[in-house]
């Protein structure tokens, strides 16, 4: 039968038996959202917006046609039942980890970031959590319940309470505000983290200033350009990047395609993050 | 003070004393879509709809000024828990009935009209069912629940078990197709109505062809004309119509507000059958 | 590993080893509009917008899972390279027809259809060809081309001289409509064909209204509704349809979504229309 | 100096002294819109969406290019000086007529018809009146004004009493429908008109229904189809059109250009009503 | 009857007597813009984007929850008619400074700056007013008007003579460029005002970069970062901040809602400066 | 006959007659792009933004009303026929230089400024090339193509073998980032010109960032705003500017106009640079 072709993973994508060190999962859970929602199409928005990119990086040298991971397609959730799909959330990521296999979880909203450090916890506990994002996400509860993408840096605190450094915050209540740990600048990430410790990167894309990124659920204007982000990518260079996720894009208010390409290319840096030759 | 003006409500609309007989409310519930959300956003957008249409029906040969409803604004759900939801709802049409009040809700998604009528059938047993619609929405689960927008008439249909009289519809499974009761036109609907009994209709905005309605969660091609539906309504004059709603509307995807001007028209129309003088 | 899933193909699109019988296969080409392009999007976007269809055909009552088909993908294509790419095209149904498989071809500018004829009438000679379209594109040369979306019609009438029924048509020069087979109605066209030879048909999108789908190159009003191309689909049912291509969705355009789905669910009804139980 | 082109002109249009019987002239009036604006815009997205058409016309079976008119480009106004501006275009048709030529004006809002047969009356007095259009524009006043987009063909009616035949009317007050003299068929029209006598055309772009004319400032759904205005304009084969508009085109709401379109493919049909061979 | 809800006004918005100090009013005026115009659309906009954000401000440190302000809502205006316009515009504007209260005025266009600084002059002389814009306002006629969105602060200025700070300036002629009194940093801001005098803020939404709000009449390129604005704000802390407007957003050309949302952001941090705890 | 007014040209634009020495023209040339097309609209959408800018540019102090230049509208390609077009590039600008005329060309995609080089090496042969682009084109191949806008500025550099000065680039393969010549800010071009020898200025637009000009084939994040863009200009000034093109606008992406104005902008500026008072 002829040959056709189908671009449906992350670009240079390898199989399952080809790219043992590191998985990349979609995860469209799309449940808690306040304002707009949407994030379930973000997975596939990501792989397409990759197809416009080139595979090597200027800014860190590396091309990802010299790095093995595998896009494994998007985790199975139920869309209206929220417990039984983080669950699902946390078994996957169980098994990923158990397997010693790095990762790239492209969400779906920012409430996977519970379910999977509870998963990435059991195996690695010291992890340091580096967050971007506009938003504290540091409520106890939002509309009467704990379990919220504006309640997820709380429960994830809570897990241990070890420290999380936020980056890019610039809305939130005056509690919340009390409560951050506010990076300020690359060169004062660099001086907080251990480099000798594992880091895990949770990646709200409403970080982004709304100019270059509107396609999210909750825009918040004065966030930070490209240049910034990859100023403190930077800093994680011959670091121990265990596991990451990409959060809150919604290509449905994309109206350019242009958030979904930022996103993807986020999501190739942090591929080479992850896979340092 | 000075004096300014808000547009809140639906034009037209008075106070509570007012309009003792007639209540319109918004029910944002925005949970269950497969596909794409945003109905929560629809009360607000037919609302704002109105003003740009007159008071006066040529259809009906009614103004709306003539009559007597109160828009009271929306009931308050919380997004995240749909359950507590849907005790809300039906505790909110509760009410209305037992004061002897008809009703006009503007959802939200179609799953709103379980606890609707859960609500109204506590009251008025014999009600007939007549649901405008694109989708049979008679599935017994969907994506493993069994309150869905998927499932909607399925559980109300199990309320007592009588007949929805089901128009426009063109989507479904098999199974659905053989259980429906399709209505193909307007003389079959006069046909087969009891003119002495009361009637509710339930009105999902993709029964309209996409072409006139793209803003709906799930657009579905072959859809029904304004003309056809205006017949459709001409039947209920001077039939006791003692409650509706309007559902589905996703005015994000209402690139040109037309959806919105159809569905606000829809509510005029339905207000005045609501209402006989 | 974990199990992740992409929505890649058509849904309901089977292996190769289990759909011996039809193929489906994206082409695209996108070199020679003259007005708007974006066509190569068409496949991609056709295949995602089948998700949010149902399986099940109450227009042929027939169910897709009945269905064996394999949605192989797209041929890989030159985009700056017009005649070899023509090649490509021809080639790879010089395969399918081959191997006495059917086929549904998603474009792609109508160009691609002279490529697939001449491949299918070396097999098939005595093929009746059914084109719907709102433009003749019957010309001899445009803009100084031969082979171009305005003259591939001309071409195909080129390879043996037989006749094609034209519906939809409404738009072109004096002497396209002089030369033009127009069939009016469904009754005109069953009296037309016959029932026991073979039948390809080219289905450009823009024979639609575009109040349905604006989505095309170039739009043109006074179009076909949904309806009135079921009812001329309906004529195919009991004949031999060996082949069919869908052309000139051009995805960028379709604001809304509705263009896309109009075109996956025409491509439901041919793949039934191929596949008779 | 090379010799490059612009496609400024509506396709087709030749040089005053080729041109002498007809002009088109584009006249952007914007004022006094109530709900949104932007009819400005539309003579030169009109002339725009001409040269995606043919010349052709197989409702008419003419062509453009054997008709001589001459697009003129547009009349000069004060945006925000009202009285001013209508004045000027009173005093440009003026011209126009004085001249014994006839006319198609684009506009800008449906206003202009008002100062247009001002002076088209000075030089011929027994004009009969067909006006297209989803609303009466029969109020004696609007906001407060009255000179209105709103109140337009009430004072096109106070200029000598005569009727109007109006066409597509869907939305007004019980007052204006009880004044409006509507028209339901193309045979009553044909019924109405007197054919040796002539006749003069205002069309509101909204007129059509918002499904194929969504670029409109108050999009009204129930509208005519395409083939239904054709069917209206065959009538005036054969009889004496002596001028036209085309107005309330707004193509910032028009997503999908598909309005302008229309409107474009409108203006090629009574180019050629205005001039038969 | 139940109790529903509106999100009809500013959030955090209290009733008249709770609020006697601070007024919030929208100002619709849509009259006289040259090239796009829809700013009568803006304060429903704000007001909707505002529940988008929080009550909460890092910038000042400050919650609007503890200030108190009283959204009243539109002056109603009529849009035709824009003498009468301004000076209801003027009216509500002397009702407010009489009766002592400070007050921020979401338009509109641009040239209600004119009747409001009116009105507030004849009580308050020397106020200092701060302008932020990307266009010089300062023609003395344009298009033949003495009142219009691009002589407004021409007009401001013959009021008395005295001068206006003017900040992000990067479009005007040649003489509006001489006549022009540039800020060019926040310093230079802060050693140019008097901090014991009053001081007005008139902010043109376009002083920002298109980029972010690409929602105005006419963007241009090489604006403000909010962070600069934010950095201007910062001097007004601990002034005598009297009044100010927020002018030209139009929604319609807000894809995205950013627009929209920076506007409110800036109303949100405006209610603060003038109200200090 | 009565006169009306087309904006056909871009604002200032003299007879060919008065403007002896500077050449503006279009050139849609749009055949090669590798992800979305459309840059054969560019032309128009670029004239037509210049009706909102003001002539009077603050950054070099001058005003394009003291500037002579003649925009000669489009150069006539044949869409499907590449060589065909280059051909015709290149022969329109051997006139052009053959005259001693200045020019800036508006694409169009960049494969343009191949043959605009030839034609202008033949005449000037010591040409400084400065390039602006966020991708490096130095491909040898692209899709099996020598010929296009991936491969352009490869071609260009085979011409002769000089330097091309590179600004923006950050996107391409490790080779081609090995021979790009990048410089990195003002100054060092400066200190890289010769200020005595000419120069040729290439403007792909997506050197800017795509929160500013999402509308490009293929937007890349992380550019220059437009502040680095005028930086770099100011370099050119007093220097022998003899010829420039903008290329790769893709106006149906450049939802909000700002990318079309923003073009428009820099057009602004070179026409000014290529004609020092």
């Amino acid at each position: 039968m002829i040959k056709g072709t189908f671009n449906k993973a992350y670009m240079g994508s390898r199989t399952a038996e080809e790219a043992a060190g590191c998985v990349l999962a979609g995860c469209p859970l799309d449940a808690t959202s306040s304002f707009r929602g949407g994030t379930r199409f973000a997975p596939e928005s990501i792989r397409r917006a990759s197809w416009t990119l080139e595979t090597y990086s200027p800014y860190l040298k590396m091309d990802l046609d010299d790095i093995a991971f595998c896009d494994v397609g998007d985790i199975e959730l139920r869309q209206g039942d929220l417990l039984y799909s983080l669950g699902v959330i946390k078994g996957a990521v169980d098994e990923i980890v158990r397997e010693g296999r790095k990762f790239l979880i492209l969400g779906g909203e920012h409430l996977i970031t519970y379910p999977i450090l509870k998963a990435l916890k059991t195996r690695i506990k010291e992890v340091q959590i580096v967050h971007f994002d506009a938003h504290c996400d540091l409520r106890d509860e939002y509309e009467g319940q704990k379990l919220s993408h504006a309640t997820v840096m709380k429960r994830v605190k809570e897990l241990d309470g070890s420290d999380i450094f936020q980056i890019g915050i610039r809305s939130g209540t005056r509690q919340e505000f009390e409560e951050l740990l506010l990076i300020e600048s690359p060169e004062a990430l660099a001086a907080r983290l251990d480099r000798s410790a594992p880091v895990y990167l949770t990646f709200d894309m409403d970080v982004f200033d709304p100019s270059l990124v509107p396609g999210v659920t909750t825009p918040e204007p004065d966030g930070l350009t490209f240049k910034e982000v990859m100023d403190y990518f930077s800093i994680f260079q011959g670091m121990n990047l265990v596991g990451a996720d990409i959060v809150e894009l919604s290509p449905d208010y994309d109206t350019t395609f242009v958030s979904s390409v930022c996103a993807s290319k986020v999501a190739r840096e942090i591929l080479m993050l992850l896979n340092p030759y």
